[in-house]
C-alpha cells in the first residue's frame, strides 16, 4: 500500500504542484504591460468567472480575428497578390497572350502602374486565371507549394513566419480560457485553410474568407470539387457579419481587426448584450514592421480608429504594446 | 505528510480506477451487437490506435451527419415543413389574402393535395412567407419558441425528443475519440442551429445546412441581419459535398445518411485516401418508428442503398440492429 501511495504521489503530485504555476505565469509575454495586455487579461477574467455577473459559457466563447494586417503582415501587398503575380509569372510560358494583355503584361514586365489601371475587372482576370478552372485538391497543392518556398521582400522570411508572435499568444491564451477561434478574413478561404491550422493552430473549418463559387463534378470516376471563375460571397467590410452569421451562426463576444474592412465586424460584435471586446491593430513601428493608416492602400484605418477612440475599443500600437512582432526577431 | 498522502489518494485514486472502467463500458448501449455497432467500433479503433497503419490524427478525424431521418424523424412530413405549415396558420390573420391564394389556402383547409400541386414554386412561396423578411435574431426566435411547444402526431413528443437515441450515442462516441461531428443537411441553418447543441451536443458552427442570402442593415441604429427571399446554397445531394468543402474545408473520414440524398456526401467521404467509414440509417421499423425506403416521398431510399450494398458500406436496419430509438421509448 505504502508503494502505491509512492506511485501515486509520483504521478499526480506534479500535476498538482504545476497547475497553479502555469496559471500564475505569463500568459502574453511578447505583450508590453501597457493597457491593452490589462484591457485582454481583466476581459477574459471577467467572462471566465464562474458565478460572477459576466460569465459567459464555454459555448458562447467565440472569438474572431482578421487575418491580412490583423495574424500576419498585409505590406506592401496582401499576401494573396504576391501569390496570385507570383502564379503568372509561372504560369505565362503556357500563356503567350498574356505578353500582350493586361493586367498580366504589367505583372510580367513590373509595370504596376498598368496593373493597377485595370482596376477591380483586372483583379478579378488574375484571380480566375491563377486560383479557378482547378479542384480544390488542386488549389491547396498550389498554395502549399508556394506557401513553402515563397518569401517576402522586406524580411526575406516565408510568410508563414510573418506572423505575430503577440497575437500567436493572444489565440493560445484564449483558447486555454475556453473561446473557439475563428479567422473571418476578406482573403479567400481556399487560400488560408491549406497553412492556418500550422499557423495558428486554428483548423480548417475554423476560416470564414471570401469564397468561389464551387461545383460537384466526376473526374477518371471520382468525385472532385471544382472551382468556378465567379466570387460567391465576399467576406469584407458589411460582409463580415453575413459571414459570421452564415459560417459561424454565433455573434462572437471578442473581434479583433486592424483596418475600416473590420469596422462592421467589431460594430457586429459589440452590438450584443453582456461583456464585448473589441481590438484594433494599429501598425505604428516603421522599424520593426510598418506604419501605416488613414492613407494607406492596404489596411486603410481610418474610420474605424475614429469610432475605436469613440467608443473606448483597445487600439494596439505595435510600437509601444508590443514587445515582440515576429518569433524570428531578437 | 501521511495526512497529503492520504488527501492524494483520495482525490486521484477514483480518477486511476474510473478511467479503464470507463473505457471497458459500452459506449453505444441502445446498439443491439450486431454488425453495424462491430463495425463502427473497429474503425474507430483502427483510425484512434498511435502508431497503427491506419492510425488519424484528431485534426482530421471529421464526421458529417445528414439529420432528417439520420439524427431525427422525418416522416410523414421533414419537421422543417411542420413549423412553415404552423407559421402560415399563426401567421394568417394578418394575412387575409391566403385565403384565396394557393399554396396558402390549401395549408388553411388542410387539403395538401392542393399544397402538394404547386410544387417546388409553392413551397418557395411558403418558405419565403414564413422565414424571410426578419432578422435572423427574431426567426432564432420564433424557431425556439416553435419547437419548444410543437408535438408530432405519432408520438405526440416534442420534435427534439424525437431523435435517436443510437445517434446521439454514436455522436458522443466519436468525439469522445477526438472527432469533430457536424451536420450536414438539406434543412435550412437557420431552423437547426438554435437547438442542436442542446439536441445533439453539435455548436450552431459545425451545423451545414440549405442557406438563405442576408444582408447586414441598420435598425434603430444597431446592425442587424436580415434574412432576403432568396436561396443562396441548396445543401442536399451534389450540393453536400459542397456545402462541405465551403463550410468545413475538410473531407470527413466518416459520414452518416439515410436517404438518396446523401449518396454524393457518402461517395465524397468514401473517395478520400485511407480508412473511410459510410453509413446508412434503413427505417425499417414500423412499429416503433417508420418503415419506408425505395418509393417514400420523404427519404427516399433507393440509388444509394444499391450503391451501399454493392460498396459494402454499412447499412442499419433500425428494426433489426437498435435496441431503443427514442430516449422516452422503453
Amino acid at each position: 500500500m505504502k508503494k502505491l501511495l509512492r506511485v501515486l504521489l509520483y504521478i499526480y503530485l506534479p500535476i498538482a504542484i504545476s497547475c497553479p504555476a502555469w496559471a500564475q505565469s505569463d500568459p502574453l509575454p511578447s505583450w508590453n504591460d501597457t493597457a491593452p495586455k490589462k484591457a485582454i487579461i481583466a476581459f477574459v477574467d471577467r467572462v471566465t468567472k464562474e458565478g460572477g455577473p459576466d460569465f459567459v459559457p464555454p459555448a458562447d466563447r467565440v472569438a474572431t480575428f482578421d487575418n491580412d494586417g490583423t495574424l500576419w503582415v498585409e505590406s506592401p501587398v496582401y499576401t494573396q497578390v504576391a501569390f496570385a503575380f507570383d502564379r503568372v509569372k509561372q504560369m505565362a510560358p503556357q500563356h503567350p497572350e498574356w505578353k500582350t494583355q493586361q493586367p498580366f503584361k504589367g505583372i510580367l514586365e513590373g509595370d504596376m502602374k498598368a496593373v493597377a489601371a485595370t482596376g477591380e475587372k483586372g483583379l478579378f482576370q488574375i484571380v480566375v486565371a491563377t486560383s479557378t478552372g482547378m479542384t480544390n485538391e488542386q488549389f491547396e497543392q498550389t498554395v502549399s507549394d508556394w506557401i513553402a518556398q515563397a518569401r517576402d521582400r522586406k524580411f526575406n522570411h516565408p510568410y508563414t513566419e510573418l506572423i505575430y508572435q503577440p497575437m500567436v499568444e493572444l489565440l493560445a491564451y484564449l483558447r486555454s480560457n475556453g473561446f473557439k477561434t475563428f479567422i473571418v478574413s476578406g482573403g479567400e478561404v481556399g487560400f488560408m485553410r491549406p497553412w492556418t491550422e500550422k499557423a495558428y493552430g486554428i483548423p480548417p473549418d475554423q476560416v470564414v474568407g471570401t469564397t468561389m463559387k464551387t461545383q460537384l463534378e466526376t473526374q477518371d470516376g471520382k468525385p472532385v470539387i471544382m472551382r468556378l471563375p465567379e466570387i460567391s460571397f465576399v467576406d469584407d467590410g458589411p460582409g463580415k457579419p453575413v459571414g459570421i452569421d452564415t459560417f459561424i451562426g454565433e455573434r462572437p463576444i471578442a473581434a479583433f481587426g486592424n483596418s475600416d474592412g473590420d469596422q462592421q465586424m467589431l460594430e457586429w460584435t459589440a452590438a450584443g448584450p453582456g461583456p464585448r471586446f473589441m481590438l484594433l491593430v494599429h501598425h505604428t513601428d516603421a522599424e520593426r514592421e510598418y506604419a501605416y493608416d488613414r492613407k494607406s492602400s492596404v489596411g486603410k484605418l481610418d474610420k474605424a480608429l475614429d469610432e475605436a477612440n469613440a467608443k473606448g475599443w483597445t487600439v494596439v500600437s505595435m510600437k509601444d504594446d508590443w514587445k515582440q512582432i515576429f518569433a524570428f526577431q531578437p
